[in-house]
């Protein structure tokens, strides 16, 4: 693997993780209020046009980090339906 | 422009943009404590690392749309830093 797919992959790395700290505290506090809808459903889409800008260009760390990316926002998504449910409940 | 070139651009505007509910929610109401600090830096870190890595191969979807990122990632953490002072002070 070159350099540059390495440092392609540690960008991709820090851009799609930094959902992680968001879903840890929904999860954890079993809220997402404060959480946009429209942001998640968003950046599903954009994760899917990259993953298929990457696919054209048989760009690794694009495909591979927006898959990640896409997976990560799929799960805040399906957190932000659940607790929502769990509150119009109580 | 190619047609790849303008789906990568659509791409990077969707991953982009979607932190620009986040911010908007936050200038209205002046406050950030729900947002990570870690979030923000090692977006911006990622965003930088794409840059980089979007010069490499000359990709201009990539680079324009991480400059954009930047910049709204740049401002959320100035907000951050903004209403935390805020809120020290009252």
């Amino acid at each position: 693997m070159e350099s540059i797919q390495i440092l392609g992959l540690v960008a991709g790395i820090c851009t799609s993780s930094s959902v992680i700290p968001q879903l840890v505290k929904t999860i954890k506090e079993k809220k997402a209020s404060d959480v946009s809808w429209i942001m998640f459903i968003v950046l599903i889409l954009g994760n899917a046009l990259w993953i298929y800008y990457g696919g054209s260009k048989s760009d690794i760390p694009i495909i591979s980090t927006n898959i990640f990316s896409l997976l990560l926002n799929t799960a805040m998504l399906f957190c932000k339906w659940k607790y929502r449910k769990k509150t119009n409940k109580t």
